[in-house]
């Protein structure tokens, strides 16, 4: 049993992982600290862990209480990671961060799983990747094989847990509900770790990113468009991405009939991807949960890369969450 | 044309009444006053009021602007009410207060408009109902004249738009979504309002009031189910609430295959009302918006009685908020 | 490794059992019969089952297949369970029907988990209850050793998935969002298998019952009101619900703080319970979902009560539904 | 006062339509004739039109009914459309079809209105466009003036209420809310006519077209992405989107802050429009009511200039529907 503590554990991200690390057959949960909620029983705060005997820390308390061989998922925000992380990795500890302080840091591993596997494997720091970003990547890294698109575009749409647990206007019911929006139109915060990891695998085109908000509590759909210089081959292209993901447990590349949906993701840390080729343009569909694999099921995934156990341990029973 | 000024102007029962007066052909918008939004656009902060020209005023604007023959609907909060009001009078103008500081106050008009047009008609100062004891008390005031329950219990349904437009965690969508709970159980703020009209109608049955929040932006279901020592019969009660309603062309009063809709009633001042007797049983189920004629839309009609014209002025025009 | 079939398999109700067995470590998937759609894929028609493996078979094919020592889960509703039912048990399979075709015979196990074990645990047949009937029977019957009430009124809550699969005008999304409305109004189906249990535990007031629609995909909230000659003493009736349920790791019995909530249980099979008292009127909240402990999750309890497994197994995972 | 008719007029579009023209000033409204809904009451059918006294008027009765000078509005699909428009026109009626039937006819007046007042306010025929092809043309017909792009690419999402009335598995609530997917994703049905229009505007680039449903009962998002081979000047781009809509009342351009929301139209027949260049892409972001300004909006903005009245008349009332 790995002991895996969480900060700023009183936010969607951080519930998920809890909900996750507290199935997971090889996990002991250790502290769940929260600047917010210390004291607080975890079980008053979500619904989807009511039945968990769980409290909020207050802070410090994970740095107290970490030894060697311990895992912290750091869930509290960059602030707060550039902060605590370095004194955690002195202590020993292995750091899965869920804030973007290390998204953009070479030095740092970059947990998108299943493009780097072997990186997670032996770090004692991965950064966890966001939402936007994962969803984006999953879509567009296998195109590399095919050639240099001359234009990226990607039009994302995301349930509003994205925007996190404190309270804003913009997340309240009576403002979701009944709209869609696009937002961060200027430059969006996820669109440099988007571009990192594009350019590191030879997609160098400039990038068009832009996100929405829809009336969905969890749950992620991109759409990107590749535009090349020519007509690719679609059954070329398709071979790429299930040879891309052959071996990887949680992408479904489905064609057909069957489309990506959010509801087919919802909950877990899968993704569901579809690729066309139209003309010069290549569209590929990708939906993921933004707290699954966009988030807290992609940070587990990196733990079991991390531990050695087979990647699905602990990932099999779906979350719900109001939505 | 009538001046009205509008203090808590940033919330979502001052949009209503914005959007509402903003149509109002005898009427004139004066200074919306907003502690938290002074200086801003309102069409900034309202989907639903994108297209007005409207600018949020610092406190203190109305009272430095008000002059007598003005009408201010006060809409702020209790402390805030209790704060201004008198001075509001003392000015000269006519005070019509969202708030439930004066809801209790047996000197002020109570304006649940079908019940007390005349008083409203002379008042200077009058307390607007809030929506729960309007949907409750539409439903059990008839009752009066059919005998002396027993016994009252109402089990009401709200959209969250109820809470405010504060940022709370119980009010963000991923928290409303998906989920319907009871809250205030213990007892709820407006039980005493609603008691004391029902008592001064004859009804001094002990309430029972379970309000839950729903997933909906906007709109309001009460079931008010009053027990008596025998039964009733059902033309008779039917026949007492045709008769308390003709001539209020708000309340439509259905029956048959028709039952009331919350979605038959949003973005309008209607109430839909159906009774019926099952046993010793009366169980009348009302549907308002609770941001209609549970707060700004009965504000509208209490301010047409008051200036003298037909009830329905300017209360033609359909709201629509998400959800 | 016992076999489970399921007829009717293309319902929602369906849906979640399939999920559910497909889950369950002593359990192996049989025929899934569908008349609708015969031959199709059972991942084309699920979001939730996206990654499963089964096909819809044609009628007629689980009578084909099925041994003694299977079991059928019967979900094709009344008119088909009629029909099909007495040949199964004649070939010597166990049979859960989750129509009503049998809930009011008194010859036949009544399937509410937590009060008739002994009575599934040796029955060939169980009529697995309503959600309605759930929901209501859990909150009322341990009501019974405190004495007999006077009237019951149940107001409860549902999402639409309890009215079916079947396109109906009425399930449709644009008329279920933003509207709440009381339904089967005049003698709502679920009432007579209501009274029944009601009666057979002794308690015969007459029941003033109530369904509503609400804008949730799964879930429901049962207020029930049983009203006393006198006032009960809480402390009294609430040992009486913890008593009750002792032992029954579905059911939350929660106080203080915590309100039952649809959040909080659904795409699980648990139960959340809260008792109060007001004057003569004791107030039971219970919150299921109703594709769970109301309808596919007890059927699957049933199953482990049945077979002698724990009563939990293969019910840990939850499920996600959209909305 | 003219007559105005309705055929198929138990769907969406038509609702609206009858909601608008309800309140139009100078329209009576004629037979509403409906296939499905002979005979029964319109306020019983749409929670919108609860209060009012309409009934539906089995097939041929608008036939029946029209006069020359009468006006009719075809909503029953392209196949009635095809088979009554002849006629129609024969017997001297002016008709604004709703249906697809007559969009891509070079003889037909292309209702488009802030593009072809002109055509429309001649015409005995107006084929009124779709919510996608509006949606879109409003968004890129501008960037015409612009040059020409290489290549289009439009993402859109749409309100279920879209996909009609009619009963159907993917439009109900469960199925609804919670996803989001994309559909039609091999050739959708609304694209010849999109092409037809741009390539008419001299705007003859290849369109990748995708459209997707969200959990909303009506609004439209689309995002329309033309790639140029260089980089466009911004202030030039948007003073000619400027140009293209003063004096048109419905069309919004914002810019700063401010992005298009759908809950900012839903409901009315307005448009908001956002453009931003981005290196060698142009982004546009339109939102519309899919029913207001995608259909019914447009159709009685049509019947105005069509009459000779100002465009408004009648559509300053906005609608609400569930969702």
């Amino acid at each position: 049993m790995t002991r895996v503590h969480v900060t700023g554990a009183a936010g969607y991200a951080a519930a998920e992982a809890i909900r996750l690390l507290h199935g997971h057959p090889h996990v002991e949960l250790g502290v769940l600290e929260s600047r917010s909620h210390a004291g607080e029983e975890v079980a008053d705060h979500f619904a989807l862990l009511r039945s968990t005997p769980y409290r909020f820390a207050p802070p410090g308390s994970v740095a107290a209480a970490v030894r060697p061989g311990d895992v912290v998922m750091t869930a509290g925000g960059d602030e707060e990671s550039r902060s605590i992380v370095p004194a955690l990795l002195a202590q020993g500890a292995r750091v899965i961060d869920l804030s973007a302080a290390y998204r953009t840091d070479d030095a740092v591993a970059y947990g998108l799983c299943e493009w780097h596997r072997d990186a997670v494997a032996g770090a004692q720091l991965v950064a966890n990747p966001g939402c936007y970003p994962t969803a984006t990547l999953l879509a567009l890294l296998p195109l590399a094989s095919a050639g240099a698109p001359r234009h990226v575009v990607v039009d994302a749409k995301s349930g509003i847990t994205g925007a996190g647990r404190k309270p804003a206007t913009g997340s309240l019911y009576a403002e979701v509900a009944g709209d869609i929006r696009a937002y961060g139109i200027e430059q969006h915060r996820h669109q440099p770790e988007i571009e990192r990891l594009l350019r590191s695998n030879a997609i160098d085109a400039p990038l068009v990113f832009t996100p929405h908000v829809v009336p969905l509590a969890r749950g992620m759909l991109a759409d990107s468009y590749a535009v090349f210089d020519g007509v690719l081959d679609e059954a070329h292209v398709r071979r790429a991405y299930q040879a891309a993901y052959a071996g990887s447990p949680f992408i479904r590349v489905v064609e057909g009939d069957r489309v990506p949906s959010v509801a087919a993701v919802t909950g877990t840390n899968d993704a569901e991807l579809r690729v066309d080729v139209r003309g010069n343009v290549v569209r590929v569909i990708c939906a993921i949960d933004n707290l699954g694999k966009g988030a807290a099921g992609q940070a587990v995934q990196n733990l079991n890369i991390m531990l050695g156990y087979p990647e699905e341990t602990g990932l099999h029973a779906r979350a719900i969450v109001a939505g």
